[in-house]
């Protein structure tokens, strides 16, 4: 691309885009098909066979093509009815966002919403689905990115459940890299992605749809047909002799059906495992070195994502440009409400092996002690990242 | 992937997707950087100025994430208010299913409407604009691929900004294969892709707005916002200190960035030339051989798509599951009204080489041949081919 | 590389280096490892492990760090003692080059040797080894690439086994190409590599080493060790616990052990018999589009190169030059006594698929036709390799 | 290669092969070119230009097609006639093991031997000099890489230009991690490598050749010729209408290629200081955290390669097999008389980035603390090596 005044980064070690494992980087590269070549369709054919692999689930997923926003909106557009009453539970950014798409396609929108370092309860959702019997559909961002912290979303999709209504889950950057599956939360939509704890790069969304949910679209007038925001247009485009609505992003297939090899090969329990060690170093370490957590509670922290705290004064935008250009480490920002108070270290597919706490650890605050943080100790915080290792291996 | 019935084919002349050029597949496998990174701003930068330079366009120009079904999708529910009246032109399938979506946002949608193997002309255009004065938007597909005829989108564009309407162009398949910029055919809104004549994956849209369209979006209560279907969203995503609406696909900006660099390393007129060149010795061949164009005359065929005729009797699907079988070539369907009457050659991006020509004949006289059709002379058609090659370096 | 005059070609139809497998390309791009790494180590194992299943070997095969003149310098410094009388067999250039290395090491070179149009026979040598029942080992170049003709290595080590003699036979570009095994020829060092028929890049040479040839070796004073032309230094090179003498070429190892996947997956028969059918289509097209081949008889021709017979008055260079600028093709020229005589087009790895041929017949009859070549018929040519392609397919 | 035992390690950060710069292993993965198309050649021609750059050099240098090993073995072999004395610097593993091929051509050979964790001085050459008038050539390993030792050999260089005699340099792993250049430390032939410093696979030799050696060469009958051995083979073949003496490795050239086009871009200074900085933090780290460095004194320690001695009764081995299985984290042994004694860190081409010295002081002590050595702080090792790396930004 000719002159560059940034190179590249040693360490990207954010919350998304993360980087991809090299296996999928080179998947990338693979000879573009035409999307009806009989290669082709026996790769998405399986490749489709795969998600449904690892989701575990008994109705076939549906693969959308463009990165997991997509997944959302179009979970909001296809399943929220004009006469639908939704409960949204917000305990962060992407729960409240998810509310104005929610908003845009319901009678009436509903929101229980607790402070964004803290997470809902299912007594709380139990609730105020008694309170307001009218709710059709629940909506719950599982893992709030920008807060790193995860709701209880089994417990709640099963008070959901046993009140019959309908669960819209965000689990985008959870699923792949903690213990939840589509049908053990008891979600009717459940959206993710390739591009967080699988490690691919952005751009398609992977979708549960119960047949509950293919039922209420069903009946939906209002669910898109014929548009890239449609659900049911893809719903069979994984068959034999069924028609893409559209050409699908052959490379980014390609990536994904890599990221799933690995991920098979690997077994889930194994790569949930990885995700839960990294984060608990990287925890114990950032603690250990004198920072706070962004999360109320440890119990709370997210395995795929460690929200650090920003002490005040501090201007964070140049926190981590300072940190980049130190130690050519990229952490993520928070976004909106939590945009400057936290810095977010990314345990995600490739990055999540536990080695990177040290270097996040130590990255973190030694860029806070440069920026003149008193009481920081970071050979103390990287030993106690150490020991969670250690220990694992013991 | 595990066990394969199909291996790939040996060439993939279709006409979208298209292989990628070798340097657009080693771009793909570049490390995934996060979106937020400044070296990923600065490629995000440079790589939308590469745009503009090719569009040449006096207005900056937006990168949507997702292909270009995504981009017109848009442009109709962005541009289109409600009490709109829309003129759509159409010769051929895709021209006609557009007329779905300006529906879709329209008052009235009036249709002019040729035979799938002709084209339209300026001048029936400009009578009907005098007929309906109301019309306020005029939309054409440029190539409409399923039949591979060009339509006069300058003429015809010249004629529409005369009369002071806005014109939407689907140029997906004509940029980058033939002469044909935003400005100079006046669109307001301006569709293509890096998937076809630029030689990417599918993945992204690439738009021209005009400043009126621009006004005009911004005075349409209904044009998308928040969402994958917003076109102003994107508007100055590309600029310092912007934000990304969602997190752009990163992989498929550094195909893109790596087809423009080889687009503005050979020149436009040298990727243009080619293009023509190879289509116009496929030509030759294909009616040397015995065979016939779709197309109701040479002088509307498209220099990047060359659809063959097929006899009646001839069962297309069959026709080209031998010619891959047989040859290892795969050559694209007709869509809808021309599925089954027709088979298209992809002059396209790295497949858009004269001798390729020689291949394509070849393989679909040969294909035909073989499924009994008469008076095909193979030798003959690859013969006329070779003569339109050999007389351009002459 | 900054600016470049001369662009990629379309098509490379040579002798070797040829093209590599995409799979192989993307297996070059795997991360490096440390040699001693122990998934390097079970790497090298595997890959090692592949070659002896492709070989069907007795002993373990050697892999050496370098191209196969490689393997053939150390073949001949390695087995070959001062007191040694050796019969080198010549049917070609590469053959006659073997000598040259031969007589340095050896007491005494004979040399049977034919027209570099012809071949070998089985009986000539049994009579030289009758007639110099002194002669230790014999040596031959089985396929000799610049005439592009194929001794009959098998008969002709049969005659060399019974007579007790030592046999080295250079398959470099014929191995993986046409039906031959190690054993089955009674080679005692059989040096082929994995950049002709395999599809990789050159950078390796793969020997298979008989009982025999190991003692033999093992016995001669001045078989090089610790040096890069030794055999004996890797003999174990691929057993667990045993050093490499240095650095293997990592990433060279990666793309072996990638096309030796393809070879295994698509099987030897299969492989064998699609360099056979191309090379067939090519001399049917050949010889019916008025030209020659420079075997004397077709029966000789190999499968894996087929060698044009040049007009006189035809400058070979200009020629091909000619052909690349028109047609985007590229050929081999001959070495030494064949330069200028002959063109090569090669039947190897990937381009060792039949409609090739077309491409190969239509670019070299249009190329001489163009230098003004009279009585060539291009389409006919095509024609008939088209028909050997079609009826294989019957 | 199916199912494997040994995942990749997360940070390979050994000696060579060093893992390479993504855009090496992309190049990697270039269209494998006929070694005479034009576009190869222009190809070659154009990275011989650069190795010449960054060499600075006033004769052409020469490519090898074997990695350095063989570039040191033909130097050897090339240089040292049958009536030389040579005198070989020994201060390391790699510097004795030239002795012996020095001694298979040579007709005496004296060595200079200091202890392995020391190095030669220029006053001790010159004395050995004035006592043996008679030796020609002198030899040393620049940096002696199982020690991680530097010599000064720009000065010990000029003591032997003064003397009149030639030197044959092993910079293999030295060039491009620190400041050297071939004729500032007159050498008469400069060995080194892409495979360490300049973050290529391993495959290729770079050779710089005094105007001196290359008459010595022309002088000396038994200097290999014909032979994978030979320099004099390669000295042309860079240039125009020069043939190659054997095919060389494509895929290896357009790697060197794109690690030059790094290496100029972001200046020798700018990468000989990161190489420098990674080292300082490394041992600040090493020292503080307890432990020991092998070199005997901090001015000797390689910018390149940090030796760290380990304590007796620690199994190296299984050290480093700890410490990759705990922390992904792979090391280099020590060679031959240093194997078990230390455990050698890299700092080279992508891994010479100070961050990486946090991992390794993290590793390496954490892996001797878990083995069981007291007295072991792995804080303050990490925060010693960070404070060298803040220090540089300040």
């Amino acid at each position: 691309m000719g002159h560059r005044n940034f190179s590249d980064p040693i360490f990207t070690l954010t919350t998304g885009p993360v980087d991809a494992y090299p296996s999928v980087l080179r998947a990338l590269a693979r000879p573009v098909l035409y999307d009806y070549d009989p290669a082709f369709l026996e790769q998405y054919e399986a490749t489709h066979a795969k998600v449904r692999q690892v989701f575990h689930t008994s109705t076939p997923p549906v693969i959308l093509q463009g990165e997991p926003v997509l997944g959302l909106e179009a979970a909001a557009a296809s399943l929220i009815a004009r006469n639908d009453v939704v409960l949204n539970l917000v305990s962060g950014v992407y729960g409240k966002g998810f509310g104005f798409w929610a908003a845009r396609y319901a009678k009436e929108l509903v929101e229980l919403e607790v402070p964004y370092n803290e997470v809902l309860t299912a007594d709380a959702v139990a609730d105020m689905l008694k309170k307001r019997p009218d709710i059709a559909i629940v909506s719950i961002c599982h893992h709030d990115t920008p807060s790193g912290t995860v709701n209880p979303v089994a417990e709640i999709g099963a008070v959901v459940r046993a009140a019959g209504k309908l669960l819209i889950v965000d689990s985008v950057s959870a699923f792949g890299g903690m213990e939840v599956l589509p049908e053990t939360c008891f979600a009717d939509i459940f959206v993710t992605g390739p591009n967080k704890c699988l490690g691919c790069p952005p751009g398609l969304s992977l979708l549960h749809v119960s047949e509950a949910a293919w039922e209420k679209i069903a009946a939906n007038p209002d669910a898109p047909t014929a548009s890239i925001l449609s659900i049911s247009d893809w719903k069979r485009a994984h068959e034999a002799n069924q028609p893409f609505p559209f050409t699908p992003s052959v490379s980014e297939i390609y990536a994904l059906d890599a990221a799933l090899d690995l991920y098979l090969e690997e077994g889930e329990q194994a790569v949930w495992a990885r995700h839960a060690l990294t984060a608990k170093a990287c925890r114990a370490g950032i603690l250990t070195a004198g920072l706070k957590l962004w999360a109320a509670s440890e119990e709370i922290a997210s395995p795929t994502c460690t929200a650090v705290a920003i002490p005040d004064g501090i201007d964070e935008v140049k926190l981590r440009a300072a940190i980049r250009a130190r130690y050519g480490v990229v952490f993520s920002s928070g976004r909106a409400e939590t945009l400057g108070k936290l810095t977010r270290i990314g345990h995600m597919g490739p990055t999540a092996r536990p080695t990177y706490s040290l270097i996040s650890v130590a990255a973190i605050a030694g860029g806070l002690q440069a920026a003149g943080v008193k009481g920081i100790d970071v050979g103390a915080g990287v030993e106690a990242a150490m020991a969670v290792i250690d220990e694992a291996q013991a």
